[in-house]
């Protein structure tokens, strides 16, 4: 699984600092996350070949989580693209984008399939063999929603040294990968577990933003591999939270900590702020593993 | 009059080209005309004050036209903008954009005032004393309008060493601006000609994107100072026009000869093309006085 950060600013476009976006590459599945103004030249910058993008996540209906949709959308159909196009935000999203479609007169040439959420409960928005992919209601000045990504737990991997000496013919591989026992040349029932590793432990991605300190996610996020969460202010504008509704880095450090993940992002900065690397010092004594995110940075996870 | 281009490229954003927008500078006026998706990213890398834009006007509703409204109107409100700002362009782009200030719970603290436009005649959509600007009917798959940026004439130029040698009293030299006779100190009528220069011959400006061929536009440019027409074709493609309602670099050079105006600005280049200088290849037999458009160019009038 590996995340690209396209912008992780708040607020507005500048010329060295994009609005929300990332993309989870996730086993050959690429999800967008958030879709700012000039997405879709930085999906150009990091050469993704984005008509592989089948799943765009909207988070809320502010403007640097969005405004870049309408343009993408758009490109797609100047590039031909064919394939369904999924997307997933708050009510609303689907008039906005047929407005501008219609007074275009400029429908796309593919399926546009809007999955509007109006949840505050976590919902199964997207499940396949590999994935599966929830909201995560968040508490925001509009209706909000993060989004968590679970990779379903993989094959288990042949052991062939020992499938070979324990004589089990290759027409049986594949069966043992799928984790069934298998009788060997000799007609003897060979376990599984002799001849196979177990898989991978299955990797997930919680993202989350735009919020103010949330611990009503901790449940659902619990012990994700990548927490990505919004840390907007330092604590000297602590006081801003409230009214704004997001976090401080500290808080979203607590968030991590409490959730017990295993590495947490910060995003969703301020551009008040020149020097980043305070939000590391203010969150990393709540919390030890922590990255800043940066556009066009990838991140393994 | 300085015109400042922002983004001169057809269809989609890129890396290294930017879609329509351009910002006239017109005696401490500016002018924004039209605003593909990143012209704020534009505005700013342009060092211009874009504060001080007042005026915007939205030739037709494709994207590469007006993707990047939203975004600038929002950025404003996050800069604390408190001037009133006037939007030109068809009917519905008020309907887009408060819409999507709705739905993101974020009205604009400064007025935000919509002058939407249907009229298929030119029609005046401002005036003050230095300026007045018309729509220009055009002819695209949707309803668009190019513009019309008329200076007002300036006022007339004291020639001082004639005004003293006439005994005008310093009072008069206001007066003797406006073009009115005065009385000198012996009490002699001196006659304005005797005294001031003409002022400068005033400026015009037409910008024509997105259309056709459509020599119907002709009497109203008529002997602009220059004309910006769209060229998305080369000849090779000249079966494309009809279709999409764009036109060639020859068909622009046809429009500018026959209108007589003194320069022309060719713009709305096809990305398909990479060396633009073919371009005036095909134009200039046909008219000479030709620029190519190019992001971030500014171009004196």
């Amino acid at each position: 699984m590996t995340l690209t950060i396209l912008g992780c600013h708040a607020a507005t476009p500048k010329t060295f600092h994009n609005p929300t976006s990332q993309l989870l590459d996730l086993r050959g599945h690429l999800f967008l996350i958030d879709c700012g103004e000039g997405t879709q030249v930085s999906l150009r910058k990091s050469k993704v070949k984005f008509a592989r993008v089948k799943h765009i996540f909207i988070s809320h209906l502010h403007g640097d989580h969005y405004f870049g949709l309408i343009g993408l959308i758009s490109t797609f159909t100047l590039l031909g693209r064919e394939a369904d196009l999924n997307i997933y935000g708050p009510k609303g999203i689907k008039e906005i984008i047929t407005l501008q479609l219609k007074l275009g007169k400029a429908w796309t040439n593919y399926n546009l399939i809007f999955h509007e959420l109006d949840s505050k409960s976590p919902q199964l928005l997207f499940e396949d063999e590999i994935v599966e992919v929830q909201n995560i209601p968040l508490d925001h000045r509009v209706y909000t929603n993060g989004f968590l990504f679970r990779e379903k737990p993989g094959e288990r991997k042949l052991n062939l040294e020992a499938a070979v000496a324990a004589k089990i013919d290759n027409s049986y591989f594949r069966k043992l990968k799928t984790g069934a026992d298998v009788t060997n040349r000799e007609g003897k029932l060979i376990s599984n577990e002799r001849v196979t590793f177990p898989p991978d432990p299955p990797k997930s991605y919680a993202f989350c933003s735009d919020t103010a300190f949330y611990p009503q996610i901790i449940p659902q996020i619990k012990g994700v591999s990548t927490l990505y969460h919004e840390a907007t202010f330092l604590e000297e504008h602590f006081h801003l939270c409230e009214k704004t509704k997001h976090s401080t880095a500290k808080q979203a450090a607590m968030i991590a900590r409490d959730a017990g993940v295993s590495q947490l992002i910060l995003g969703h900065f301020s551009t008040r702020y020149s020097n980043l690397e305070r939000y590391l010092e203010e969150a990393k004594p709540i919390f030890k593993n922590i990255q800043l995110a940066e556009d066009f940075k990838v991140f393994e996870i």
